[in-house]
C-alpha cells in the first residue's frame, strides 16, 4: 500500500433536493445559486437553505447542495439525529430505502418526505489512476489512520472510484470531531 | 493482551461544580439531589442542571454531576463547542489550565469562570486487579477496537487505575456517534 496522503472533507448536515421538491420549497423553476464549489467536480454548496423538522426537533438553515438529484436526501450526523429524535441508518449516498422521513421547510412551501434521512457512510473518492497507485478498486473497504491527539483508525471506509472524482475522504461532523480533524487535514490508508 | 470485554460509557455534555459555585447557582448550602448513580462509585447525575452560555451560543439544562469538586469543570463535545464558538482543549479530567471560560446560569444566580471548558480525553477506568489481568498500569496509552458498521480503532486511550474504579471506557457523544456505539456496548483493548 503506497503512503499517499488523502485530504479530509468534513460534511456538515445538508440536503440534496429533487427538481420537483425545489419547485415547492423555493418556487416553480427556481435556480439554485452557487455559494461555493465543492471539491467533487460539478457539486456545489448553494446559497439556499431549508429548515428540517421532525415532531420532536428541528434545525434551521440547513444548506442545500446542488445540483438537483433524482431523490431528495437529507444527510445528518447521529448527534443531529438525537436532537431530532430519529434513527437514520448509516448508508452510502443514494441508498435511502426504509430510512426515516422528515419535513423540509423553504420560503415558498414545505415538503414531507416519507424516507430520505441517512447518516453517510465514510468513503474516499478517487480516480482510477489514484486507485491504481494504491492497489485498490471501486467498492473496496479500507482502514484509514488519523494522527494527532485524538488519533484513531477508521475501519469500514468505502472506496469510490470514478474518472471525475477528486481524491478526498468524506466523514461527517461526529467523525471529524471524534478524530479532531478538519477539512484539508491529511490521512493515510493502512493495511 | 487478554481479550477482556470493556463496557462503554458515553458522556454527554455535563458540569462539575464547586461548593462555592453551587451556593451561587442554587443558593447557600443547597444539596444536590441524586437522579441516578453513575457506574463510578460515589459519582451521580444530579436532578439539577444549569444553562451554559458564551457570547455566541448556549445550551439549556446541562446536567450537573455530583458530588461537588475542587474546581468547576465543563465537559462538552467538540460538536457542542462549534455551536458555542469556543475551542476547548482535549484534556484529562481536572486539567483545565488555560481552557476557555463560560457562564453557568442557575435558578438563583450565575457564575462566569475564566477557564474550565474541556473536551474529555478518552480513558478507561479499571481496578489494579483488572490492570494486572490486562498487563497494564496507570497512565498507559492503549488502542481500543470497536466492532460494527462504523467500526474503528480508538488510539490514545488513557488507562486510569484506582481501587475504587469500575471497569468502563469513557468517550464523549461525538466519539460514541462516530463509532455508533452506546452505553453498555462492549469493546476490546488491542495491541
Amino acid at each position: 500500500m503506497s503512503n499517499v496522503k488523502i485530504p479530509v472533507g468534513i460534511s456538515a448536515r445538508h440536503v440534496h433536493v429533487t427538481r420537483e421538491h425545489l419547485d415547492i420549497l423555493y418556487g416553480e423553476g427556481y435556480q439554485l445559486t452557487v455559494k461555493k464549489d465543492l471539491s467533487q467536480p460539478g457539486q456545489f454548496a448553494a446559497e439556499e437553505t431549508v429548515d428540517i423538522v421532525t415532531e420532536k426537533g428541528s434545525f434551521k438553515g440547513v444548506r442545500i447542495l446542488g445540483p438537483e438529484r433524482k431523490k431528495t436526501q437529507i444527510e445528518i450526523a447521529l448527534t443531529d439525529a438525537l436532537k431530532l429524535k430519529i434513527s437514520p441508518p448509516v448508508r452510502d449516498s443514494g441508498d435511502i430505502s426504509n430510512s426515516p422521513g422528515i419535513t423540509l421547510v423553504g420560503p415558498k412551501g414545505s415538503v414531507t418526505v416519507e424516507e430520505g434521512v441517512i447518516a453517510a457512510g465514510r468513503h474516499i473518492h478517487m480516480t482510477p489512476a489514484d486507485a491504481g497507485k494504491l492497489g485498490l478498486k471501486d467498492k473496496d473497504i479500507v482502514k484509514v489512520a488519523v494522527p494527532g491527539e485524538r488519533a484513531l483508525i477508521f475501519d469500514q471506509v468505502l472506496i469510490r472510484v470514478n474518472e471525475n472524482f477528486y481524491l478526498e475522504m468524506h466523514v461527517d461532523t461526529d467523525e471529524g470531531n471524534a478524530a479532531k480533524i478538519k477539512t484539508g487535514d491529511l490521512v493515510e490508508i493502512i493495511k
